[in-house]
């Protein structure tokens, strides 16, 4: 079975969006993985099809409702879906490269996107919802950064970079930053590749990139190196 | 002069992608910014156009050419653009709440979207680009990076959100991740709304919505308390 990717959106045409194209693109027509959304707006209230209301104890926004929410949920994830329940929200758990690897080693995903002010907070206990942040910024709603995570996931799924080694040395897998990159032409704008790169010396080549990417880390990042 | 966005990229068929719907799509419409792309491809090396080069020192993946960035990014920005260039890249800065007011009060910004394994070091120099990363996490290219930070400075541009109060209390606005929200219906299997909530006491209800952010943010991001 590939890996299943569940949306459930207001704006199911977000999907897949700029996850068409690509790496991304490409394992989804191999079937890679699969991406299916779930209309949030099927499951409103009456014949308007309401999926909001005013916060309770008042302020400006809407509310996402959680019986509203709860059908979606239910439509998009059977009760027992071995794939986690996520609703990307600001005040999630940072997302990073170690859960990005621990999601792409499963089944997959269902991915609850917000809009407006939130959701009402009864839905995040009553389905189980794990709140998962991709930075400390606020979007216009949980679809970008659904977009995010499942490029961060796709990307590591079986098959789909065509050169599995590429991976292996790229920042945060390493526990570092990168170390800086350098292709031909040998001298552009009065500025040189650092000889030691075309000295055909490996062991120099491997030692000055570990001294670069530490280097770069200590002084943009001292955070990761705790 | 609205506020003007350039994305240099290998995609330019993923914008403006997400961002042509809802808020963002409808600001767009009516010019409260402007997006433009210019493909790198176009600035490519020969017949074949080609845009990267294996990486000096040996190594899996390919590098984008300096050379070739620099084309596309002259382009795209004139040596006078009072327009920041960005680079998308997990070696950036972290993109914080406080970074996108400040970019959204400007001009506008130039996006250079890496892929593959990076770009030759020598443009971030070359070009003056400012790095900036959306996570700790690894992205098949900066295109998802870009659209995440368009997302986010856009719906502050003047005239986008229909309800200015709404972002004001909103997660890392007030320095806290944002208290929970309910709305309608009253009890929802079996989970009532918090009582203060439709006491009608509008001073308790910001107490209590103070001190939910406050117990938040503590078990969740003590960082965000430093």
């Amino acid at each position: 079975m590939s890996f299943h990717a569940s949306i459930i959106t207001l704006y199911p045409e977000m999907f897949p969006g700029p996850l068409g194209l690509s790496l991304a693109g490409r394992a989804l027509e191999r079937g890679d993985w699969r991406l299916e959304t779930t209309h949030i707006r099927d499951f409103g209230e009456g014949r308007s099809r309401a999926v909001d209301d005013t916060p309770s104890g008042g302020s400006a926004g809407m509310v996402l409702r959680a019986d509203v929410l709860a059908r979606a949920i239910d439509a998009a994830s059977p009760a027992d879906d071995a794939r986690p329940r996520l609703l990307m929200s600001p005040r999630g758990r940072p997302l990073s490269q170690q859960m990005v690897r621990e999601l792409a080693a499963g089944p997959g995903v269902n991915i609850v996107c917000g809009r407006f002010e939130g959701v009402d907070e009864r839905i995040i206990e009553g389905r189980g919802l794990i709140e998962v942040s991709i930075g400390d910024y606020i979007l216009s709603g949980g679809e970008m950064a659904a977009l995010v995570l499942l490029d961060s996931i796709v990307r590591l799924l079986p098959g789909v970079m065509g050169n599995a080694l590429s991976g292996e040395t790229e920042s945060f897998e390493t526990g570092l930053l990168e170390h800086p990159h350098y292709t031909r032409p040998a001298v552009w704008e009065g500025r040189p590749i650092p000889p030691v790169l075309t000295s055909g010396d490996h062991g120099a080549v491997e030692k000055w990139r570990r001294q670069q990417a530490e280097r770069i880390t200590r002084e943009r990042r001292p955070d990761l190196l705790k």
